[in-house]
């Protein structure tokens, strides 16, 4: 045990090396010049003795903030959702109302006026983005799925992106384009988040000392969580789907204690909707609030079903397999296109193209239903409270659109001229047996299908959420009207089938099971059609493996003929990870890849030549390390007194750049400084060592140095960390993974084999309360003899630490770091 | 690099240690007798060939045979809880009809029979549970979470525990006991899992060889994690609340592959159940089947809700908070007695307790409503469907027991002298304002809550959901009385309160979450209500949170007093961890301790002395190592040609035995076996290592070996797991607890610092695949192209395994590892 007693033991290396035993985010910079996220939090004593000082009563504050800040989360997103619907109901509500009063004088002025209202709230929105913040653009969740997997994307998580998503979102929702309002939602609530845990933007001045207490990464991840999950609680009004959404999609480490936490933020958003929409019935917002708080309610629909109907049911499962995964690869194909050669060309083409694509949505949305003859009402019910035509103004079934006689309607504008949340419930509607002829709904599904793929990667806030629905919801009433008429005597309604369609084209293409689940039934408020939902989700998924697998055989004997690695890849992933991936955001998928099987972490790091640094570092060594190479982080190495090299710590990049610009721990003597003379470490705030969140952080070049400078030195050992992860190096490369991923590291250390075993952990040395508890009735005692306990430790450590102190240490080792 | 190039680098390290990378299921025996499961898989060549061999083909089968067997346990699960419902529902609806047959002419003799046929049903249920399959009493859930944390308890999951948790469920639940048969379902659930998984019982010859497939403990873990959800699907015929019960309460480790077995499993149970119902809606099942595939359905309850209620919802938060904190104290306190004083005197006691429980609950049941006076029944809506009395011989409200008049009911007899399903759906029911009188609920919640803590802990099969709703929808329906009295012009349901009631005492007791809401949500197919029922759990939660903090102020004061330790746990763990601490199954939570903070993994490994076996090992040795200690595991150290030690692996106690046992691999010399020939480890079938579930294994005791045997050597390293996981000694404990709870691992060796570090590994080395991906259009041909880069590196490996072989290796360091 000699050589245990060594120089860095007198090194805070006791206590864990993140403020919650959690190590942080990784980092990498990409290929794509994806900006990583690099932060870990610094060991020193300043910070710890402050931690210390503020003991309990400080932990309750921190948990009583992070509360604080979930309610604060869900009632801005909740709020910032009620703003977006109230802005887009009325938008399109006016604009529909408009048109309608139009036509009755003359359908060319009602088209140009639709036409114009499209354009104009579509431009605004492309403008928005483009000009003021370009990171708004798309949905946003590969973002913060890649955000929340370790990769700090520049901008995304900033101010101007969430005044940008949102006015961006009324824009391009209300101009009628083929997306959805419930990604960008999402982002919404995710930015909302971070904002606050990193106390307000501080380039608007808006920040506040009082709340920046998050500068922990898992904190400021923890609320993003919880950001993401209030974002669909509000988009959907469905609380628990929020969650799950955030457990299955979104996260990439969970913790069972930030379920509570998610949970508590979706009752809020869904408080404060429902508050919002109680108010707003009373007249008080316009068009919006007619809806109730379950979005597209069914309810009443279909109160039981058969086995004679599942079927069908497979057949809407096998649709939405094959059409999601195609519409997968379609916009793989479409953006590459546009990344590669349109939005080379800069904004002003950006502008051009989704103000192109509002016109011909706009032209065919209010074109393909004149050119669709009218059909008469159906013989009225006088118990149904379905109006036939709909009033005018109003929302509802049967359109009256173009129609010769006052009793018929247009049903292919009842879908396509009308909003996208209104189509949706008359595609979802009981009762309504026939409204829709099957020659509407294949025009609309294909024109619509065209359309959302086109419209997927324009310059504006898009969710792929209610086209999905849209485009489900449709083949599934399509379905539905063949299995009426098939199945006369059953008692059927087309409006499940269409549910069940939406739920299997959502699964298709976005991959999600439990939590589309759950969405699907808080949507629709129809708990009876879960196991049929279940169902199809698991038809179309299984719909899609088997095309994968044939697909893979036979490309792989026509190969090369496409660029094929992408059609391979479109059939296997969800639409997420398939964006992200365009992307350049270098998820790291929960799974190792099988070729790592038959790799050790020794092939992994290859050949890269590891650039170590001594404890006392010269500061000139520093910058020509940091300039000769973009590592984040480097092993530090001492000497014990009889020459054997160890490996005391990790040093960030960052960590060390702070260290040169603030140039007060430079000192003249290349030995250690007094480890009692704990001046230097407190001499730093701890929030020094933060990095704001979606910047890239100080640069060497930022760096300004005297030729003084860089003779003096710095003593690394309070800034390092002193127990980074290890494995050695011939471990499996599966293991390595897992271990990186599950823990979400940044830097493992490879190292060699070691010569012997000091001790073997096992459950039982881990299970310290445990064995006390038996033994004593001392549970509240247990405070007491602790600190005892501790006390003894911390004795003998400090006597440890006294001996070898300054003696013999220092070696200079630059040769060996710098060769 | 030359100490890289060692005898070890001939051993099978490069591929992973698992079967699919993730360490199993951790070890300990423990200080209540617990055995714990011992299982690892070992890497030898064998093994490793024959999966080679059968390649992709393979993990195609193994893929496919996971998926058959969600198939077979969501089936298996199904039936069992069908066969349990109609059994229990037949039982208890011929018990009452005869009952309320009898007392038409003598009130003594009815009350006499059904005392009789419940002391019958609960005699029969205990009788099995104590003399066939004692694993099954109590709800198994504690025992589950802790088989699903790493602790095998013996006999748990056998096929005797399966059986005798069905029929005793079966006796339990139809004698009218103050328990529910839900835990038991996800017991079962988890039976036919691992009883899947193990290939059937070999004790009862129902073993299929074809089914063998699952030696890994994590695929046995994923069968269980299945079986949980199956459980909790059937019993509530809800299916995401079984997912999402399996992932909040049930698994220590959750990977997102599983969320869509889990998820297929509880949809077939769905679909099974729901057959089941629609089969037994025409008369096939006796009294089951009526209540349709919703069990307390209220969607036409209460539509809406406004602000005033909160209130009221809050106090309902806030009692159910208390109760239930003061249910889990009070069964603490039960338990322990009971473990102490009663059960010590053997399985007679434990029958005459449960019988005299059992007479106990009758007489209560029974002559309670007798002393009640009877209510005259409200005025009769002529569009209502419920009947004021209900019909004899069905199902209701408005119970005519011992009353005058014929148009009277007895509201307690409605609720008490009633199957707990039938009592659950009277008290959630709608438009029965003013069904119960305010007295008649608050007798019945004192006696059912002192019967339930009473008979919580008997020897039967025993849930405690039920009880649990029972006891919060009476309460809740007290709350909901004043409500209504005090806001009289709103429109409000009593039923709703009892609802909110019941998650709130759940909530309050087990501290579940997102499953609990989610159950409530599908048993009730009231969706409206999700964001009163989160609201009122989370008051619930932070009730018991304050209360907590004050009662542990308080108790420092008065101190000493009580057996304190337990009191401040009460308050702050659920159920089932506390039913978990109770039975001495030592859970590791998914959080560090506080104190961890301060320790390092030396510490925690205290003055342990590690026991270490050479490569080459003396049979006399290994045997008095075994005998000497109780250690799971032992490293395995070599000498490298210089002299060096080096640890080369992890020796498991259960291999080594297998190897004592089977004694093919004993040789004469001390020189370590030529590893090309390879026919060692070829003599070893892979299963032959794998130990069955819920037994305890072999024991070195049971070992015989001559003394010529003893004298031969054994060479460990082909069965030795070569990368185990390494921590450095002055980690901090914090983070080598989250290594060790996160990726499930059982031994951990705590190593020295290294000298030197080989390379870093961050997220750029682990993204393998990508890197090709941009470079190239080669991703088809990735799979050739990858295949040579292996050649080449096994080529490497090769050239250097040649070299170092059989010279100058073999130290004999027995005095080193028996000292």
């Amino acid at each position: 045990m000699e050589t245990a007693r060594l120089v860095w033991s007198r090194l805070p290396h006791s206590e864990e090396g993140e403020l919650d035993g959690v190590e942080l985010l990784s980092n990498t910079s990409n290929r794509n010049g994806v900006d990583s996220l690099d932060y870990e939090v610094i060991e020193n004593y300043a910070y710890r003795e402050e931690q210390a000082q503020r003991g309990k009563l400080y932990v309750g504050y921190n948990v009583g903030v992070k509360w604080f800040f979930a309610l604060l989360i869900g009632i801005g997103t909740g709020l910032a959702a009620v703003f977006i619907n109230i802005s887009v109901e009325n938008f399109a509500g006016w604009k529909f109302s408009l048109t309608f009063n139009i036509i009755q004088k003359s359908y060319v002025a009602g088209f140009l006026i639709y036409i114009l209202i499209n354009l104009a709230l579509v431009f605004s929105s492309v403008y928005i983005i483009t000009q003021f913040a370009p990171a708004a653009a798309g949905s946003g969740i590969p973002e913060i799925k890649g955000y929340l997997n370790g990769i700090d994307i520049p901008g995304i998580l900033l101010f101007r992106t969430l005044i940008g998503k949102i006015f961006g979102s009324i824009g391009s929702v209300g101009g009628g384009l083929a997306l959805g309002k419930e990604g960008p939602l999402v982002h919404i609530g995710a930015c909302i988040a971070s904002l606050l845990g990193q106390g307000g933007s501080t380039k608007y001045h808006l920040s506040s000392r009082w709340l920046q207490g998050f500068k922990s990464e898992r904190d400021r991840r923890d609320l993003v969580t919880c950001g993401c999950a209030a974002g669909v609680a509000a988009a959907f009004r469905a609380p628990v789907g929020g969650v799950l959404f955030a457990l299955e999609e979104v996260t990439s480490w969970w913790r069972s204690q930030l379920m509570w936490r998610v949970f508590f933020t979706s009752a809020i958003v869904a408080v404060v909707v429902r508050a919002a929409m109680g108010w707003c019935k009373s007249g008080n917002c316009g068009h919006f609030g007619s809806g109730g708080f379950i979005i597209w309610d069914i309810s009443d629909g279909q109160e039981d079903y058969s086995f004679e109907e599942l079927l069908p049911m497979a057949v809407i499962g096998i649709i939405g397999g094959l059409l999601g995964a195609l519409f997968n690869q379609l916009t793989i194909y479409i953006t590459r296109w546009r990344r590669n050669y349109l939005h080379k060309k800069g904004n002003r083409v950006k502008i051009y193209e989704a103000c192109l694509i509002s016109v011909i949505t706009s032209v065919i949305s209010f074109g393909l239903p004149l050119l669709r003859k009218c059909s008469p009402c159906p013989d009225s019910d006088p118990d149904s409270e379905i109006e036939c035509p709909r009033a005018p103004g109003m929302y509802g079934n049967y359109v009256n659109f173009y129609c010769s006689k006052d009793k018929e309607y247009n049903d292919l504008a009842t879908i396509f001229f009308n909003t996208q949340d209104d189509a949706i419930r008359n595609l979802f509607s009981a009762k309504t047996i026939h409204e829709f002829s099957a020659q509407s709904l294949l025009t609309f599904l294909v024109m619509f299908y065209t359309l959302a793929v086109v419209t997927f990667g324009t310059a504006v806030p898009a969710g792929q959420f209610v086209p999905g629905i849209m485009i489900g919801s449709t083949y599934g009433r399509l379905v539905g009207i063949f299995t009426v008429n098939h199945y006369k005597k059953l008692n059927i309604e087309e409006g499940t089938y269409a549910l069940l369609g939406a739920a299997s084209f959502l699964g298709g293409s976005m991959r999600m099971t439990v939590s589309l689940c759950v969405i699907m039934v808080e949507i629709t408020n129809n708990l009876k059609l879960l196991p049929l939902i279940m169902l199809v989700l698991l038809i179309s998924k299984v719909c899609i493996l088997l095309v994968y697998s044939i697909w893979i055989d036979v490309l792989q004997n026509v190969l090369t003929l496409f660029p094929s690695q992408a059609v391979g890849d479109a059939f296997n992933e969800g639409l997420y990870e398939e964006q992200a991936r365009l992307r350049g955001i270098p998820l790291l998928e929960s799974r190792p890849k099988y070729e790592m099987r038959k790799m050790t972490a020794r092939e992994a790091c290859g050949n890269q030549k590891v650039l170590s640094l001594p404890r006392v570092v010269k500061v000139a060594d520093v910058v020509s390390i940091l300039r000769s190479n973009k590592h984040n982080g480097f092993p530090v190495i001492d000497h014990t007194r009889n020459g054997e090299t160890l490996v005391i710590g990790l040093m960030l990049r960052s960590h060390l750049l702070v260290l040169l610009q603030s140039k007060i721990d430079f000192q003249h003597s290349p030995l250690p400084c007094d480890p009692r003379g704990r001046s230097q470490a407190i001499r730093h705030n701890f929030s020094e060592f933060a990095k704001p969140v979606s910047s890239k952080g100080i640069s060497i070049n930022d760096i300004h140095l005297s030729s003084d400078d860089l003779e003096m030195y710095i003593d690394l050992a309070p800034f390092l960390n002193p127990s980074p992860y290890i494995v050695p190096e011939d471990m499996s490369l599966t293991k390595v993974y897992n271990i990186f991923r599950q823990l979400g590291l940044r830097h493992i250390f490879v190292v060699p084999r070691a010569s012997r075993v000091i001790g073997v952990i096992t459950r039982k040395d881990l299970l310290i309360e445990e064995e006390i508890e038996d033994s004593a009735i001392t549970e509240l005692q247990s405070t007491s003899v602790r600190g005892q306990r501790h006390e003894k430790r911390l004795l003998v450590r400090n006597a440890d630490a006294e001996r070898p102190l300054l003696s013999g240490i220092l070696v200079q080792d630059t040769d060996h770091t710098l060769s």
